[in-house]
């Protein structure tokens, strides 16, 4: 799982303030924190818009990149602050994201296909979220076939099915799961991603349904998620799933991770159940 | 979901000291507390052997019966308590469990045909788990073959699968799934079972390897499963999961579960995070 810490975004407050006061420790913090939970790269959202974005993205990758040598997703609708990302990083970015939008396919696809970057691309061709599978994969073939044509490799494509809350569809997840499988069957190079929390909106309890989705999502082909490597219980379910699906040969993984003490806690273990083939 | 309570058990140290001494009061608390927690059936094995099992599951039967109304699950290798038990027990239970060993069959497929009851059926015919999907199902289709000519309907039947450890397979779970998957796709009458904890044998946080492990063999079709209902962490990994699969309309049960403080705690919760589709 290539996991993409969520957490410098400028459109949560605690962010927006610190990127408005150039509080670059608070950055660096976070910056951090995301790395030695899990994170293998870091989602760069500026928050701000217009004119000031570009300065706000190349200010946020500079501290950043001072702290942590890890691959940065650059997240912006503005192409001019992708286009100063890109010059400021070291390492190639993630661009987040790419749409079957024309305009903005006709002014991200040359940077993504110029620098060689990872892209994010969501099933979805105007503002609202298709409802069906077929529509969605409707929107993912034009996708595929304008980012081939711009000379992008499937294998840098992460596509992102999208996910509704089961609050008002109790088909939405089923719908998810079933376009994930969908992509996987028919562009076996290309990943899949996820923002993991829409599943749950307007329901309590949020993290429960958003922590069986990343397991659901994972046995669909999920092998990369945006999400927040700091919630446990999500690092818990990342890597008992994927020592489940064999994606961690010998659970080597997994018995780190407890080690290290970012999964599970002793106390709360019961002792071994008998096994329980005895009929 | 058809949650079978399985904390009524004399291979346990609590429940076979109570089973020897008679502590009623013990047995009570017990199938009463399993049964606020969510168990739509307990399961109920004495534990001990020989001349005195008829008796003590006879015993337990009437101890449970007395509190709770629920259908019990009688759980003995020993044709002979299962008989008794089957003349002691309220509502038609269900008979934990059958296999393909032929003495077994012969035994016990009488008494699961007359009765009309529910039975468990393990995939395997000997000691050892077969270890391939295609070997568990050549034994799952002669258990079929064998049920049939007894007159025992396929709806009556919950498959056990059967899971090994990942510790030492890494390929274990996967196994299980597509087995589960093939009983479905050829037996779609049939139901699906699994004890949840076999999986994580040998491995540390064993519960975060049992939850995830319910979330997958439900969306491999599980709907039965001998379980801990007082397991918090199970039961929220089941209730999400029955949300996210849409098994529960409008999330009714999922709301309910957590304003009966079933599930989720709020202080845990955090701030619900914007939606992810802005781009």
């Amino acid at each position: 799982m290539l996991i993409i810490g969520e957490k410098i975004n400028g459109t949560r407050k605690g962010v927006n303030k610190a990127v408005l006061e150039r509080d670059a420790d608070f950055i660096r913090k976070l910056a951090v924190a995301q790395v030695e939970a899990g994170a293998d790269a870091l989602d760069i959202n500026a928050g701000t818009a217009g004119e000031r974005e570009a300065d706000d993205m190349v200010w946020l990758i500079n501290v950043v990149q001072d702290v942590v040598d890890k691959p940065l997703s650059l997240d912006s609708p503005n192409p001019v602050a992708l286009a100063a990302g890109l010059s400021a990083t070291q390492q190639v970015p993630i661009i987040n994201s790419i749409s079957g939008d024309e305009d903005r396919l006709k002014e991200v696809l040359p940077l993504v296909a110029k620098h060689g970057c990872r892209v994010l691309a969501l099933a979805l061709d105007g503002v609202t979220v298709p409802e069906t599978c077929d529509e969605r994969m409707a929107v993912v073939r034009g996708l595929f076939e304008a980012t081939r044509k711009a000379g992008v490799p499937d294998e840098n494509m992460f596509v992102d099915s999208l996910v509704l809350t089961v609050a008002t569809n109790s088909d939405a997840c089923n719908v998810t799961l079933a376009t994930m499988r969908a992509v996987k069957n028919e562009f076996p190079q290309a990943h899949l991603t996820a923002g993991l929390s829409n599943v749950s909106f307007g329901l309590p309890a949020r993290l429960l349904l958003n922590h069986a989705f990343l397991t659901l999502a994972m046995s669909a082909g999920l092998d990369s998620a945006i999400m927040d490597p700091m919630d446990r219980g999500l690092m818990e379910a990342l890597y008992a799933t994927e020592a489940l699906l064999g994606m961690d040969r010998n659970c080597g993984r997994y018995c780190r991770a407890f080690r290290d003490g970012k999964i599970g806690t002793k106390p709360e273990e019961k002792k071994p159940e008998p096994a329980l083939v005895s009929g």
